[in-house]
């Protein structure tokens, strides 16, 4: 049990912290606990009793049930965009391959939480439908983008694919984001013989894969 | 208002029915009622008002709501995996083409029940995700059935894209099929001037476009 709490001295290196830092602090324990749990398990008292400060001082940062899962929640899928976030290095399409396996690991690592929020925003929770798409936005939107921070091709993944950024293709890219969810969500579950490499194989050739006009010469293997 | 219920004789051309007969007429207009309706605004007391019977008389069919809810629900996924059978004519990617065509006009002509089912089954709801479950096996599995009802060419589609049925393709066409829900609600809430000719088009060339190992030779454009 780690102690974040004023009442619960971690020895000599223990620094008094800002309320922002604290607050954050406590928002990495509840992200840690929902790595674990779903948003509907993860309580205050839980929190409360794993930071060893009171529920009341819980109340004071986050000031109801409701906006503490919702910047749990935040959290954890700022986190999930941080981490999967393409390296500067490599091509496009390595870039991609690298932000696929960084989004697998972080399945894997945080499975029922991040299987509880897929959940939520299925079944219609404001809260937790607005963050979920914000998430995906995210993490899509990385496929139209253009890169000026000096990597060595920054052009988007589309136009490495010589396919135009249309509605057909916004639709198809959203498209193969619910498959990869679903496939990823699917294997981690159950991996049923398909090793990793393979899955994260599988998931890359399957953008091009479903993409109207990709040009022919625009794979590696093609 | 139709009225199938004893109390509201329809005219010379009624029929006394058996009540099993009443039951699935009963049910047949629930499903229409689905149609616009999400399954938890579908209520018992709206069913006896359209059907002009006593809600009684309904509680004697379907014993509760969640009953009535189950056997409104179960009814109109039987209908759906019946209207996008793949008919007896064609080739197995035109028979898909076929039944992707079906699918996408249910859905246009059910969003409300449909989009309810889909969201109740990401939610959780364990008879919802029953019944969808089973719907979406039913709908996937064709894609490895071997037709014998006298078709031109029964071969499954897998091997006719000479892909092996493996646990790595079960999981991609599953992803497909996740795909392919996620795209079709997305466009029958906003079309985004993509037409309904280039959505099929491109949902039937993404079903090879996921899958490892499609032979170059297999698709009539390739």
């Amino acid at each position: 049990m780690s102690a974040v709490g004023s009442g619960h001295p971690r020895g000599a290196g223990r620094v008094r912290m800002t309320p922002d830092g604290r607050r954050e602090q406590l928002l990495d324990l509840g992200v840690r606990l929902l790595s674990t749990r779903s948003v509907d398990e993860l309580s205050i008292d839980m929190l409360a009793e794993e930071a060893g400060i009171s529920r009341g001082l819980l109340y004071h940062y986050f000031g109801n049930k409701r906006d503490f899962h919702r910047a749990v929640v935040r959290k954890a899928a700022d986190d999930l965009i941080r981490v999967t976030a393409p390296p500067a290095e490599g091509e496009p399409l390595e870039r991609l391959a690298t932000s696929l396996e960084a989004y697998v690991d972080y399945v894997m690592a945080n499975y029922e939480g991040y299987a509880s929020l897929v959940r939520g925003a299925g079944s219609g929770n404001a809260d937790l439908l607005e963050i979920y798409e914000e998430a995906r936005a995210a993490l899509t939107d990385r496929i139209f983008e253009t890169r000026t921070d000096g990597v060595a091709d920054g052009r988007p993944l589309l136009d490495v694919l010589g396919v135009a950024d249309t509605p057909a293709t916004r639709l198809m890219v959203r498209g193969w984001a619910a498959m990869t969810e679903d496939v990823v969500l699917t294997w981690v579950r159950d991996p049923g013989g398909v090793d990793k490499r393979d899955l994260l194989a599988m998931l890359a050739a399957a953008l091009p894969g479903v993409l109207p006009g990709v040009l022919p010469g625009a794979l590696p293997d093609a």
